[in-house]
């Protein structure tokens, strides 16, 4: 007889009682979407939200895994318990210990307090930047007050997973290349905290500057002002100070109003997600039907022109 | 007395007539949106297409302008009309010669057979990726034979663009890195043809090379390999053997019937865009109302979560 799938009401408690298969098999149920990740959702949405969800960021070899690790570390230490999602996008693997990079953090598996969770899944509907925050929320349910959300690059799908934290590090290295380059990736506008990570190479101390050179340019007196911590995460150096500045953050998203702020302005960006994603598959996906055809061919035989065109499809009854 | 608005129609023959304000005010109007801008899309989709349409992308500073100069020449020497759209998503200026480096591209200004107009605008719905087919037709419909679209970098609004040419230009320069940059920046994937640039400079081989091994892994066997153009913009070196790189390209897309395969999905995919950018304006936007109002203050008190707020809005009559 084929194993009876379980009930996510049934899951989230096991989840939220420690064991960590169930939270796996609902991470997966989400990651696939359908009925039962929709029940899933719900769940969890209703169950509560994290302390605090911080996103790493920066370009590919900065030694964002390594930092997470020390992060995870940290936030131990602080008797939190720790939920974190390693994203990439690129990657055709998901749902686990796959990525060689990942390994390291298994010096955390056998920590109870502890959830790692790779995803790379382009099966949600809408991609990575509406898993995430489901992933997220999952991971809340289950207990975690840190959810440590780290991402493997700096592009549009970084920035995008980026909007779901609370706070934002981005990780740069020692002669990583100009304030130009970080400008041109975007780093400048999300970052509420700069980690100069492998800080014992030569440069430090200029791409220090350098950061703060951009940083007197970029931001508005009054504002929070991204700190900029020093770390090698290799050894364990400053990764305790970037913990305190994250908390720090923190603090003043809470203090300011800023963290309500944001934590709404999420959810209306997943709320366009989710309709435009839902939109673009009632209207253009398998579900288009006949008329999307006829309408397709005219314009391919340039009879109609794709505005006009669009108007026949979205306004039927002209 | 104000000014009459001029008639789309009368502005479209002045602007076949070489009429070259005319043709200005078209590409203004296409940028601005709204009910004449449709009129004059109607016309121009029309009006007949561009024979070569010639996407030049590339990082900053690897020469692209001087390049797309080179280019207008050579396509003068042969004979043919150009347009050039200078892409700009960065900047907030539009409209002409206000960028730097456009500058140098008026040495044709005078020349009848040339029309360079930079765009930077966000004012067209749907951003850039839609503005430039548009655009691309106004000049198609003014009488050029060509059209050149350099964009200024190497992000996902630049491949999107390169997505409206028939034939792509990757410009590289000498040590701009490994393979493994252009392969992540997505380039590979959209490279009809490499120009490596600034040749004269130290790398140029060893560029060329990686490069070869690039191309050795990713290309399919009968498929169009790109080939690769040594050219100094600079000097005017390679760029006489660039251009004829780019018509041959445009040959083999036409003998093997993939130009009409790609101006097909063009089509499309531009229909696409516009039917998601209208449905977001209308459910999201400022002609969404009360409705929207209502549910998304539901989601921010945390009533309802994300996806059933999206089904409240898409299913009213639930």
């Amino acid at each position: 007889m084929p194993k009876r799938p379980a009930d996510p009401a049934a899951l989230v408690r096991a989840a939220q009682g420690g064991d960590k298969a169930a939270l796996g098999r609902l991470l997966s149920l989400v990651e696939r979407g359908g009925t039962r990740a929709r029940e899933v959702g719900r769940l969890t949405f209703a169950a509560g939200q994290a302390d605090h969800v911080i996103g790493i960021t920066g370009a590919p070899g900065a030694g964002k895994s390594t930092l997470t690790d020390c992060l995870i570390a940290a936030a131990r230490d602080s008797g939190r318990q720790v939920g974190v999602l390693a994203i990439d996008p690129t990657s055709p693997y998901s749902g686990g210990a796959i990525l060689g990079d990942r390994i390291r953090m298994q010096r955390h598996a056998l920590d109870e307090g502890v959830f790692v969770r790779s995803m790379a899944t382009r099966g949600h509907l809408g991609g990575l930047a509406l898993a995430a925050p489901e992933a997220i929320r999952v991971l809340a349910a289950a207990g975690a007050d840190v959810v440590l959300v780290e991402t493997v690059g700096v592009g549009q799908v970084e920035v995008e997973i980026a909007g779901a934290a609370d706070t934002t590090v981005v990780v740069v290295n020692p002669g990583w290349g100009d304030a130009v380059q970080a400008a041109k990736a975007g780093l400048l506008e999300i970052a509420d905290v700069f980690a100069v990570n492998k800080s014992d190479r030569p440069g430090a101390t200029e791409t220090r500057r350098d950061l703060e050179s951009m940083l007197d340019m970029s931001t508005p007196a009054g504002d929070w002002r991204p700190p900029i911590v020093m770390t090698t995460a290799s050894t364990g150096n400053g990764t305790d100070e970037l913990w305190t500045t994250l908390a720090e953050h923190r603090s003043h998203l809470v203090r300011t109003g800023e963290m309500a702020h944001r934590r709404e302005r999420q959810l209306l960006d997943e709320l366009r997600g989710v309709m435009v994603s839902r939109i673009e598959q009632n209207v253009l996906g398998a579900g288009a039907g006949a008329r999307y055809e006829e309408v397709a061919a005219a314009l391919v035989r340039r009879e109609l022109d794709p505005y006009d065109a669009a108007s026949r499809l979205l306004e039927p009854e002209d």
